[in-house]
């Protein structure tokens, strides 16, 4: 089972602010916290720093490198800064953090993906947009499947996410997402599955309970990864 | 889905000790904390009674509907004692548990089930005894619902239990069950799925959260109803 530890990210009030403030052990702390707490992969998002977004990007990968041993998940849609941060990445096999089945979201992306040689998030969206069902999924990670290894990633460095849709919107998301996990395991032989669990809750009560019997449904019909939830 | 209490079990000491000495009172609050905990039916097991299973059995038939409205479950293996439990069950579609696909186990009880149109729980063991993995579970349940329907169920009457046996045993027998659940989903349409779910447990710590996890597997994969675990 795949961790990748998704606390350093600039969406978050805290790290925007001690990013600004380029206070860089409160960082360092998270990214700490988070490999002992069993993470495999630490993600880096700073896109909320808009023009600065690429040289922050190299700040953060350098100085977590100095500290963490495992590697990390570079996670922008901008091509420059993922290329800034891939370029740099030096402690094990590095992750992009994601692309979906749209083209401009793969594009310009996929040719830094397969240089770098990277892992890869394949987020089961396409040029019909979100998807509603398990079909809409399996559409999706079909397409994504043959343009990444069409670029040369083998397939255990694609890591397709099913993605997951509150519940609360709409009903049979959760099953939708369970039957796409078997349909997608048995069509894409050899490819990985990760997701964000906590989305299933999204705007319920006593969240923590339905993010365990969800994760517990999710690895039953083979989920191989996750995000896990922030805490509180 | 479907709960049968298990709890009034001459096997358990505190009911054989009260069954002896004829205490209604023990044996009938049991059965009420049963029904307001969910119990959609309430099992009857006196076959440690020995000679007097038939006696006891009708005892606690008519003692347990004077005050409790659900169904019962008729639990042995006995024919007399079977036929003497259903002649007198008048709340609701009684069930009986259970039988095997082993001859000495059905031959004589499949037409006492048939004529009281009892709903029946069948356990997936065939003449080569104990089930080691899915295809042996699935073998029995093809072979179970073939001899049921014959004989005039409908499959919506038959519950198959998988047989559980506990992952310390057997380090791949909780896949199997869940593989099973899956097979017998797609080949058997229409019947049931019930388990005896704290067997997967059995000899571990901790067993309430195995347990519990192991519950969210099996529904995920399709049960429809449980045994649930004695309390303690």
């Amino acid at each position: 089972m795949l961790i990748v530890g998704e606390l350093i990210n600039s969406s978050r009030k805290a790290i925007h602010e001690n990013l600004e403030k380029q206070n860089i052990e409160y960082l360092l702390d998270i990214a700490r916290k988070q490999a002992e707490a069993g993470a495999d992969y630490i993600d880096i998002n700073c896109s909320t720093m808009m023009d600065k977004e690429s040289k922050v990007m190299k700040w953060l990968v350098e100085s977590i490198q100095e500290v963490i041993g495992i590697p990390l998940s570079i996670d922008t849609p901008d091509p420059l800064t993922m290329e800034a941060g891939l370029s740099l990445a030096r402690k094990g096999q590095p992750m992009v953090n994601s692309i979906t089945g749209e083209e401009k979201s793969y594009r310009s992306v996929l040719p830094i993906i397969a240089r770098y040689k990277a892992k890869v998030v394949a987020l089961c969206i396409d040029e019909h947009g979100m998807p509603e069902n398990a079909q809409d999924r399996l559409r999706a990670a079909k397409k994504l499947v043959k343009l990444l290894t069409e670029a040369g990633l083998p397939p255990e460095d694609i890591y397709l996410d099913p993605v997951i849709v509150p519940v609360g919107t709409r009903d049979n998301s959760g099953i939708e997402v369970l039957h796409a996990i078997q349909l997608i395991k048995k069509d894409c032989p050899g490819v990985n599955l990760i997701c964000g669990l906590s989305n299933v809750s999204y705007g319920l009560p006593n969240r923590k309970v339905l993010n365990r019997v969800f994760m517990v449904q999710t690895l039953t019909m083979g989920m191989d990864g996750f995000y896990p939830e922030p805490p509180g």
